[in-house]
């Protein structure tokens, strides 16, 4: 039997430290091949490539076993280029990230990390993403060891049909993690939540007097349940949650129903 | 009372027929404001704009009472900019569309238009998002009317917070639609659904002898239950389906509880 093929992405770039941190606590797990834009191209939520032609570079990433292409499409290209049309088998496995930034509430639907793991369970291949709760990352250590724990897992029970796993990991030195953290019995399994932000657009003048916004803000600080996203991760846990992408608000159905539209309301 | 403000927008651009269309289908309910792509931005989905400046051009699409903006964004940036930054009050509902296209099972995902609808729901607005069935669309006349009708109801009702509407109605000439179409009770309720595309890659040597590769793919025919949004759409209906964006799924969370991940399995 062969090796599994996993198939590594991410939104942060080929050269993202991240990228490499997951490789390395892939090695040994499987034949790692990377497809990862050639350029940042974060909060390009599932936005994919139709009107321009994509384009392919070998990259030496420095890893041993580790193929890696650039790719000049955003996360959601990358995936479904590789499988349509690189690689010689599907792959077994599809990882996106490991992000620098957590992707937790409303940041799962501007993610690029996560667009690149829903891709893959669009094609059928379990999926997931890992994200880091920091924005300038120097310690992969303790995402290494923890990525390396869940994709064993998601290599041994497999995942169903349209459904992926969306993984953030607080920004902690290894020695304040939970013990069960590193033997991989320690973690949350959380739902989506709904932290959002408090956009705001700073409006400026360029050079030749032309006006300019630009899109700033921060992560809005409101309190949910402490099964959720965002809230398992500021408290220094690592969130599982797992996703899917029928977007029906099943919820709503029955009331919606009583409007005057429906012939059989 | 002052009229309802209600801000446009779609993915295909702020010349494109649909928005005009939606602009005519709603005039006398409401302040019309656009904020519009400059260009086409389809299969953008949740993109935002993060590391470049968003600028706008005034634009006169000949229509009295509607003010307009071509932005350089994406649908999502369209929004969050007119709400943010342009319109002095909030906005009572964002329509996104119409798109020239259905947007009906994976397409949801994919789909510029209805992020902007995604969009304008993240930000506290009721949202939907207006699609018709067909690449080259002329005849934008029951689309009018059907817009006209949903819109009305929607401004009505009102929707919960997290809900949005996702409207695909069929390319048909006026006199196929079912009468109760016309008079507005007679569209089905669905749910989002698996259609998607068979992708493939065209792989092509460009005049410098580099190698690109360009997507290309149809639908897949799939077979689906009645209610669903491509099914309806498909046997010349119109669909509504409520669209939220919690993704978590529910439903895998009791088997994925059974790993070795979790301390309290």
């Amino acid at each position: 039997m062969s090796a599994p093929l996993i198939l590594i992405s991410n939104d942060d770039g080929i050269q993202a430290p991240g990228l490499k941190a997951l490789c390395e606590a892939l090695q040994g797990l499987g034949d790692l091949v990377v497809m990862a834009p050639e350029i940042e191209r974060s909060a390009m939520g599932h936005a994919i490539t139709l009107s321009d032609p994509l384009r392919l570079t070998e990259v030496d990433l420095g890893l041993e076993g580790v193929t890696a292409h650039a790719c000049s499409g955003t996360p959601a290209d990358c995936v479904k280029l590789a499988v349509r049309a690189v690689l010689d088998r599907p792959p077994d496995l599809v990882v996106s990230g490991i992000n620098h930034g957590s992707n937790t509430g409303v940041n799962v639907i501007y993610s690029g990390t996560v667009s690149a793991a829903t891709e893959g369970t669009i094609l059928g291949i379990p999926s997931l993403a890992i994200s880091i709760d920091c924005r300038h990352c120097e310690d992969f250590g303790p995402a290494r060891i923890i990525a390396g724990h869940i994709v064993r897992q998601v290599l041994a029970h497999g995942l169903p049909p349209g459904i992926l796993l969306n993984v953030n990991i607080p920004d902690l030195p290894m020695d304040q993690f939970p013990a069960g953290n590193m033997d991989g019995t320690g973690y949350d399994l959380t739902d989506h939540g709904k932290a959002d932000w408090q956009d705001d657009f700073d409006r400026r003048v360029d050079p030749h007097q032309r006006v300019y916004y630009w899109l700033s803000g921060r992560k809005r600080e409101i309190k949910e349940a402490s099964h959720i996203d965002e809230e398992t991760v500021k408290a220094g846990r690592v969130s599982i949650t797992p996703l899917h992408y029928d977007l029906t608000a099943y919820g709503f159905r029955d009331e919606l129903r009583k409007w005057e539209l429906f012939a059989s309301s």
